[in-house]
């Protein structure tokens, strides 16, 4: 065994896709598509993938990749740069045995959902290491190595701090966010993760919750005065712990979501094509709901922070009852 | 045409059920079992109940009233001395049709669920000819003139009064309760219907709006720990919305329900064979929901008295959304 020579700056990253579905399958065929070294982890997949490629049937152009590197061990990759986590949330419990070999400097970037899911990977990678990319991208995967992009596709890059402060954008980042311009990605930089992932939530929690309680599309719950109401307050407790944990941990400075983007949020989603969230598509393929990083963390999180949200304390409830039958 | 002669005090009274289904049904047949002189008001079932009568499969013992005394159309009927309102309040936009002629002194008794019932009544019926049957029975109509009852049965009963206020139990409710008695109805007598309507809705609010978003039995939702906990929250908005009104109703004097009731019915909950609620069976076949009755008049009349009742505004919200499917 030798060892792996210092990683040059400016250097090519060499990307791992930790879990290649309807995100991760994705993201790393249009990286691969421009040019970078990607190599895929895959599980089911992985026998047809190594065979036939992946194939993305894609809004911005339906392309084939027919080779791919593709692994069904970790163990097997060379050491990369950025590995990207792209598991649900729900098996999350599989990482220690998912994470491949890191070079030097390298970082884990996690494209999951919902609250926390940092402080899961920092059980196994240092702090410092996490990246998170929020997707904002509706994509799924219709059969082996075979992605549908449906639409959108923005990711916003921002690094983890586990005292949940702002981070500046490093050089690194700005590498990977050249790569995912160049590999036709719009991607956004933040120096705010953890208010960046309230305002996610602003969204992912009424919609990906009451489309799985009230089994609805997006137009059909804006179609319903009564829902945009309720969907409103849901998003006004959101706004208010994040409000209120933006203030602690600024100081009483201007940290957190102003109530204006609510409305924005209301009006672009009744503006949209009918949407099924990703928790309903989880639900009606009978697959694991990532219930606790959308709604019981963010819960839990009011709770430290002293804001009461009984309506998303409601919808937590109802999803995990539904999730566990 | 003769004027009808003044009713005898302690004479027999004429009963009139409007509505001859699940609930209007089985009370009826019970009363006529016992004697008493009823006369039935039916729709889709009138032909056959001419015919045939009534049949109740009942937990108390099963039986067939051959011929019973049954009317499609209320002007037909002769005058009542107590008319029973069995219809659901989804139909009470038939009720200026539907009302048969009354002897002086006569009362309309309604046997149904939620609040602001009366207040409907009230539109076509003097307020202090206003009489309410809480029924707590599980009952269906499995047939034409068909009634199967399952188990409880008792009614409470009690007099409207149109500003909320305790009303005194008058001779007539006492000769009411001695045909329901003498008919094995259990029966109770309150002067404060008002508190009684509400101590009902703790339960009613969570279990029929739970059953229908979550399409869950009793005993499923009881089965699950972060359920239990959201039903006693919304028992505890109910007891909240109550007891403002009690407090402002009697100067602050003792009038409400104490938190323990919360338990109780928890605890008896628990104890029940597997339940589906009146509101689940409605929407499993189709039926309209009492959505305003049961969820959005007590919402109205928490926000009337100034008490924030997120959840079940959340919870009238879904099972709307879901009833008007």
């Amino acid at each position: 065994m030798t060892a792996t020579p210092p990683r040059q700056k400016k250097a090519p990253q060499r990307y791992a896709i930790i879990g290649t579905g309807a995100i991760g399958g994705y993201y790393g065929a249009r990286l691969q598509q421009a040019g970078c070294d990607v190599h895929f982890l895959l599980r089911s997949d992985h026998g047809h993938v190594s065979h036939h490629g992946l194939t993305v049937d894609s809004v911005g152009g339906d392309f084939v990749l027919s080779e791919v590197q593709a692994y069904s061990d970790p163990a097997q990759m060379p050491p990369i740069d950025v590995a990207i986590i792209a598991l649900k949330t729900t098996q999350n419990y599989l990482l220690p045995k998912l994470l491949p070999a890191l070079n030097d400097g390298a970082v884990v970037l996690t494209l999951q959902n919902g609250l926390g899911v940092e402080a899961d990977l920092a059980r196994w990678v240092a702090p410092e290491q996490i990246l998170s990319g929020l997707c904002f991208i509706c994509s799924n995967k219709v059969g082996p190595g075979h992605i549908r992009h449906l639409d959108y596709g923005k990711v916003l890059l921002g690094a983890y701090s586990a005292t949940r402060q702002p981070r500046p954008i490093t050089e690194l980042m700005r590498a990977i966010a050249a790569d995912f311009t160049q590999a036709n990605i719009p991607i956004d930089l933040t120096d705010d993760l953890f208010i960046a992932r309230w305002r996610k939530l602003v969204w992912n929690v009424p919609y990906n919750g009451l489309s799985v309680v009230l089994d609805a599309t997006t137009t059909e719950m804006m179609a319903d005065q009564g829902l945009r109401s309720l969907i409103a307050a849901l998003m006004a407790e959101v706004v208010s712990a994040a409000n209120a944990w933006g203030e602690k941990l600024s100081g009483g400075k201007n940290r957190g979501i102003p109530q204006a983007f609510i409305t924005e949020m209301l009006s672009a989603t009744a503006k949209m094509k009918p949407y099924r969230t990703s928790m309903k598509i989880d639900h009606d393929e009978g697959r694991p709901l990532e219930v606790e990083a959308i709604l019981g963390n963010p819960v839990r999180a009011a709770t430290e922070i002293g804001v009461a949200v009984p309506q998303m304390e409601m919808l937590y409830q109802q999803v995990k009852f539904l999730a566990n039958r």
